[in-house]
Formats: structure tokens, C-alpha cells, sequence
């Protein structure tokens, strides 16, 4: 009965999938709905699941010779209109301060889309020799873009994010980590967040404002859409132009930098919900959980339960598992739904039974199978069946998506392959008019041109034109 | 002729300490000016200071039962004039976001100057029962406070801190709470910052705005002036009782919750540098370094001094030190003078006929002491004298700082002793008039009242009237 209370307690995940997003995030806590019009709160839950993301992230920048630092968050607005493209993209969406101690500004200040244009002003300065190249900085931040609907962690008018800024040599060195840092993305989404990613370049129309060429990942979620998990731009010398960075080479000449900027932001987690969650809530991923195994005492009032529960709590911290324990006087029934509810990869429960003949029972979260283990090398087993779920779900949502790449040779099949929930991959002659007429008869966009670009077809899908772009569509969040 | 180059690149730190605390920031690329007003920029190096600031922290917040979690930067005017002391004391100094999307808005929005107001909307929301408490948060974020005058790290319009903000069932568990972190921080500002500070309560004008009482703790620097560190509010039922936060008690009556609050910013970097920088520069605590140990090769064109440099570091490396090696082809002097200008706490040269004997030549930034140590077993030599060099610089700071705590039992003391550069310890009857003519006849203010109260005198040092608080005046950053 308890269970079935708690299962309602979400919306149906098949038949209303939106509200079931919403229902998660807010029963376990992820996040709450501030004051503020468009802004969440992260709560300690969610904001744990932030923290295991930055870590590993943080770790990969650094061991590629990235640093952090920290930019102001308020731009002049001067600074902004440099870059003529980029203005244009950012200007529509920018919060203003107008007025500051009491005093109105004589220019009012932006607060930070993004922080190109703060960066490339001080990097005009500091970077002057060769010497100072390449120059590889990254900063964790939060950033402003004025929303008209939001949604938890996918669209909110404030989110925390990360965003690399570097200035290299020559273009061959800006465009290598350009992709090298599209490849860490990806590397990170399938090994830390268990998610499967499409990469490729993005369409003109679908590039960042200023960049000379982006590249993404997209990944899918359990309706078919396509999430953009990450983006990595190519700036070319467009910014170091704008912005007048320039270095002087060993030969003694004065050349423009050549830059990009690569960023991820809070809508991984997003994902991890939308794309790994059930109808009993969150399932996440071992590698960001932040209770990895939970330890219920079954029993409680029997002698020496709760020590030996303690016990086992103690040796699988002390081996480097995030665990804890529920010795709350709610019923057990109660716990298994609120730890399944809370996506916790693996339950312990050790009883009076399970002390008696030296075990434990487990079961995992990922596929709910059920295991009777031996006490004595229980870290070990942790340790190899957390593995295990990471692996295993990674391998479920890769035969997801798999499954839902389908073809379209017309648009009939398109439309079909688009209501179906399906990433549509379709031959396209690079025009946006053909874009938009997608867009406008489907509600869909180009998400993406995989680097695996072997023609399906030889004619646009739209206008049968001669076409040798192989292009991803499908509905985005 | 290179050191004294360098020297002569920073201010006389005993004739112009401001002008030197400048140079070395700026020198040493800890920070930089940005183009937007009394903001700085935080660069890697400094950055990365205030990483392992963060870490150390963190460690003990959560060891402490707190969790970290994010609140929306910008709040609703009206949010803010809930608690009225609270608005009086911010409203001077807060930006306002007016126009956002295009738009103008119907109610502006302050960006945090600090976060009690949000938080407590929120808390009102989430404590309802007993359950629900203690509530221990904390959260890491920029926070803005309009500054007319600035310098880089002491005192600029944005900053970085982290804000705790706790709620409990009883005046005497957030009694306890506040004192709690207070201790925390001396603590970690002794172990890790190897910084000794005074700690005690505020006087009621230097409280925190809406605050019942704050407590802090304050640093001496080389000048004798008074550096804030962190305080710690106590907030009785005052927020509660604006913002509304109940709790259903055991026997289920609603009662006001008891908060506190308490932070430390990225003000501690200026501290650091003030308290134990010398005339070559910084002299950085092992706990915080970027770089705790430097190699540098000596006629590193000699054969096979490069490799065994590289060894020597990865070995360091390996045993947990943060070590690098500097292998360009810039002079050994000139290095020498760069890595104590950046307070580089071990420097370590390794040249042939070091190599020939088994030997490695080390120096000591805090004292200046050589050592010819042994290869064999250099990891432990280092760390040991890591930890030596930590417990050196907080004697070193500890000593100055107790000979510069003076007592004055008149004003003519007082004004001699607040000239001469110290903390002076006076009697106050606690009236604010008294209070006021100090700061106004000597520009000093009442740092703390400490917590060790034994009088030295019976009347207040101003009026002559019964008094029994004792408190430490001084000039203040």
C-alpha cells in the first residue's frame, strides 16, 4: 500500500512525462521554486549532484593543463557591443543593473550570458608573447540569461556553469582543443553520467553568437528529445580581432590570438534525471550519487542491529563509498520507496537474520535485482556491483538511443520518425530556408552534424536539392 | 644585481605598505583590475589559493554536519525590507537589476549583498516540524556590495565568500551553533592560515545589520591595523519572526526557529599576504600554496640534471606535494628571485655535483634557512618541513601579534598606542557616544570585545564612568 502511494505521488512517466520531471525534482529535493521569477533553488540534494560533477570535471580540465580563475560578473555594456554578432545574440536576453549605492549609473552594467567579452578584454592585456600562449583558463561561475519559461535545472533564468576561455598560437591549435575538450565532454557524459551522446558540429543557425564554428553533444532523453548536454566553440581570430589580442612570435611580429570557449552547465543534471529516471523515481548514476549505498537496519529494536548496522556503515565509508544509514522510526516499507524515490544505486538491509548467518541482502537500484551477500568482503562487492550499474547503465540508455536513430529519406517519414520521439537523421543542401521549413512543419531543429558523416541519400529532404550534409533533427529541450 | 631588481619592483614594505601590498598582488598575478568598477579580477594563481582556502572549509563544514546547497543571486526588493534593521544596513550599498529581457521591471531586483533574506523565504517554506531541524546549510557564492573606495582582495564591490545559515529549536543550540563555527574558523585560520587572530563579540555598532549579536574574529596586520576575518551572527528569533519560520514542536505547538549566520570571504587572501609577506614577497602558508615545493635544475644543459629534476618532482608528486619545476631558460637568479617573490614555501635545487653526492640543496621561504639533505628520503624531509615551516609562520605571527596588544588606561595612552600601530586593549562604559569619539579622535574603532574580559581598569578610558567591558580598539582595514 505504501508503495503504491508513493508511486502516485509522481505522475505517469509514459503518459505524462513533463509533470513526472517536475513531480521528481521536487519531492526528492532536488530543487524548489525561489521568489525570484525564473530562478531555482538547488537544494542540498541536488547541489550534491553539482558538487560530484564539478569534481570530476574539474580533475579532467586540470590534468589537461587548464587553470581556474574568476571573472566579474558585471559587464560594462560597452564591452559587450565589440563583437558585433555576439551582442546581437546576447542583447535580447541580459539582465541591466541600472542604478548601484544609491546612485544611477552613468552606463548601465550586464550582468555576465557568458563572459567572452570580460575575458577577452583582460586577455588583451596579459597576453603579449608568444610565451604566453597557449593561455588556458577556465572559470566556475554563475550566469544570467533572462528566461520567459522555465524549467528546473533544463531552462532557468540563473544557472551555475563552468566556461573555458583559451587563446592559442595558431588556428591548428585552437581548433585541436576545440575538439579535444568536445571529446572530455563526451568522455565525462558516458563514463561519469552514463549518458550516451551524439557529437558533431552544429548549423550555422544553430551556433553560438560570435563563434566561428560550434560543436555539441546531444543526448537523448526517455520521450525521444534531444537535450544540448554541452557545446564547444571554435572562435577563430574573431574575438582576438574584436578585442585586439594580439602576441608577438618568435620572429618578432604582432598576430592575433586564436580562441575558443567550451562550456557545461546545472542542465546536466537535468539530464541525468530525465534520461536515467523510472517510475519510482530517480536513478542515478553511482559515479554522481551522493548517497551511493544506503544501510537499513531491518528490526531495529533487536539487540545489536543498530550497531551492526553502524558497522557496516563505517567499513564502506573508510573503503571510499559514499554510504549512509536510516535508523528514523519509519516503517521499512516506508524507507525502500524513499531511497528508490532518491535513486540511492544500491540498498543494504541487514536484520537479525542476516547478522545470524553472516550476510547481507541487496538490491539494486538500476534493475531492482536482489542479492544475498556474504558480510566478510562486503566493501569489495560494493565496490564491484557500483561498477556494475555504471556499466549497465550507460549499456541501457546507449540501446535507447540506438533504437530511436532513425532515417528519413522524405518528409512524410520525417514527420512520422519526428511524432515517434526519434533523433531523424536526414540529408540536408545546407540552406536555412530548408532548416526553418523543418522547424516550422515539425517543431524540430538540427541538432547536430555527427562527424560520422556517410551520406544516407544524395537530395536535401526538404527541397531536393544536391545535398552532402548528413544532419541530426529532432524536438530539443 | 637581478635580486635587487626585483626588490626594488615592489614598494619599501616598512615605509609604504599599502603601496607594497599593490605591487605584490599585481606582481605576483594573484589579481588584476578588470574594466568594470571596484571589481577585481582573481587570477590562477590567486584563485588557486582560494581553492584550497574552499577545500579546508568545506572539509570542516560538512565534518560538522553542514550540506551545501545554492540560492538565486538576485532578490526581490521587497524580500529585502522584511526585517528592518536588515534593509537599513544594506540598502546603501546594493546594485539593482531594473530592466531584464528587454524589459523594465514592474519590481526591481537587488543582487545579494548577503543571502538571510531569500534564505529565510525559503526556510519558512521548509521547516515545519522539530524533524526538519537543526537545518545546517552553507553555500559558496559571489556576493555584491557597492564600494566607493576598493583594492583587490580587502575590500571590492564583488567578492566570493561562503555564507552558512542555520536553524534550530532553541535559543541555546543556536547560541551554541554560533559560537561553534566562530571556533571553527580561529581554528582554521591558526592551522591552515597560520594566522592568529583575536576572538570575541561585536559592539552593537558593529554588529551585523538585523543580527541580536555577531561574534568575529580579527587578524593583525604587519602595521598593526586590524583585518576582520570572519564573523559569526547570532539572530535570536529576529528573522524568524519576520519571515515567519515555525516549527511544530514535539507536543505540537508552532514555535519561532533560532538562526544564525556566519562567513569568510575571499578577504582572507588579502590577510594572508599582509600578515606574512616580506620585502621579497610573499610568503605563503604550506596549507594553502599552489606550488608548496619548487625545483629548479641547475645547469640544467649539463646531462641527465633535467631527467633527475623531473624524477625529484614526480616523486613529490606521488608522495602528495604540490611541487613544479621551473625548466625554462630564464637564469637560476632570476628564478630564485621569482619563486620567492610568489612565496614558493620549499625551493629545492638540484645540479650535478648535488647529483654526484645524492644530495638536493633546499631553501626555506619563511626563514631563509639552507639545508643540504639526502635524495634518499626527500619526501618525508619535505613534508616534515612543510609542517615545521607551517608552525614558524604562525609563532613568527603570534609573537608580533602579542607585542603589539597594549593596554591604555587615558586617551593620551590610547592615542600614542593606536599611533604606534596596535591593538589596544581599554575600558568602555558601552555607550555609543564614547565609542564614537574614539574613532573620531584617533580613526580607530572597537574591533571586538574578547572574550577574556578581565577589566584593567574600572571607568571607561572616555567618559570616566563605571565600566566593565574591556575592549580592543585599533585602525581597522
Amino acid at each position: 500500500m505504501e508503495e503504491k502511494q508513493f508511486v502516485k505521488e509522481v505522475a505517469d512517466i509514459k503518459t505524462n512525462y513533463p509533470q513526472w520531471y517536475t513531480d521528481v525534482v521536487l519531492k526528492t529535493q532536488l530543487a524548489d521554486y525561489g521568489p525570484t521569477k525564473g530562478c531555482m533553488v538547488i537544494r542540498p540534494y541536488g547541489y550534491a549532484i553539482w558538487e560530484n560533477i564539478q569534481k570530476e570535471l574539474d580533475m579532467r580540465f586540470k590534468a589537461t593543463g587548464h587553470k581556474n580563475c574568476y571573472f566579474p560578473m558585471l559587464i560594462p555594456f560597452s564591452l559587450l557591443q565589440k563583437e558585433a554578432e555576439h551582442v546581437e545574440g546576447f542583447a535580447p536576453e541580459v539582465a541591466l543593473v541600472t542604478k548601484a549605492g544609491g546612485e544611477t549609473l552613468s552606463e548601465p552594467l550586464v550582468i555576465r550570458p557568458t563572459s567572452e567579452t570580460i575575458i577577452c578584454e583582460m586577455y588583451s592585456k596579459w597576453v603579449q608573447s608568444y610565451r604566453d600562449l597557449p593561455l588556458k583558463y577556465n572559470q566556475w561561475a554563475n550566469v544570467l540569461r533572462w528566461e520567459k519559461t522555465t524549467r528546473p535545472f533544463l531552462r532557468t533564468s540563473e544557472f551555475l556553469w563552468q566556461e573555458g576561455h583559451t587563446v592559442h598560437a595558431t588556428r591548428e591549435e585552437s581548433q585541436k582543443e576545440t575538439l579535444d575538450m568536445l571529446y572530455l565532454y563526451a568522455e565525462f557524459a558516458k563514463n561519469v553520467l552514463c549518458l550516451p551522446v551524439v557529437i558533431g558540429k552544429k548549423t550555422e543557425k544553430e551556433k553560438f553568437a560570435g563563434a566561428e564554428s560550434t560543436f555539441g553533444m546531444e543526448a537523448m532523453m526517455q520521450d525521444g528529445k534531444s537535450l544540448q548536454a554541452g557545446t564547444s566553440h571554435h572562435f577563430g581570430d574573431k574575438f582576438a580581432r574584436a578585442y585586439n589580442i594580439q602576441y608577438l612570435d618568435k620572429a618578432g611580429t604582432h598576430k592575433y590570438g586564436w580562441q575558443t570557449s567550451w562550456g557545461v552547465s546545472t542542465r546536466l543534471i537535468g539530464a541525468i534525471i530525465m534520461a536515467h529516471g523510472d517510475q519510482r523515481g530517480l536513478v542515478l548514476p553511482p559515479p554522481v550519487a551522493p548517497i551511493q549505498a544506503i544501510v537499513l537496519p531491518i528490526a531495529m529494536h533487536k539487540e545489536g542491529v543498530s550497531e551492526k548496522a553502524q558497522k557496516l556503515i563505517d567499513r564502506l565509508i573508510a573503503a571510499g563509498i559514499r554510504c549512509e544509514g536510516d535508523f528514523s522510526d519509519q516503517s521499512t516499507g516506508w524507507k525502500f520507496n524513499q531511497y528508490e524515490m532518491l535513486g540511492v544505486p544500491i540498498r543494504l538491509e541487514l536484520g537479525p537474520r542476516d547478522i545470524e548467518k553472516g550476510v547481507v541482502s541487496l538490491a539494486r537500484r538500476d534493475n531492482g535485482e536482489k542479492l544475498i551477500l556474504p558480510i566478510a568482503d562486503i566493501e569489495d562487492k560494493v565496490k564491484d556491483l557500483l561498477e556494475e550499474i555504471r556499466v549497465n547503465m550507460y549499456n541501457k540508455a546507449k540501446t535507447f538511443m540506438d533504437s530511436r536513430i532513425v532515417e528519413a529519406h522524405n518528409l512524410k517519414q520525417m514527420e512520422e520518425a519526428i511524432n515517434g520521439g526519434n533523433f531523424v537523421k536526414a540529408m540536408w543542401c545546407g540552406e536555412a530556408e530548408c532548416e526553418n521549413k523543418i522547424k516550422e512543419m515539425f517543431s524540430a531543429t538540427a541538432r547536430i552534424m555527427p562527424f560520422d558523416q556517410t551520406p544516407i541519400d544524395d537530395k536535401c529532404i526538404v527541397d531536393g536539392t544536391k545535398a552532402d550534409k548528413l544532419v541530426i533533427f529532432a524536438k530539443a529541450y
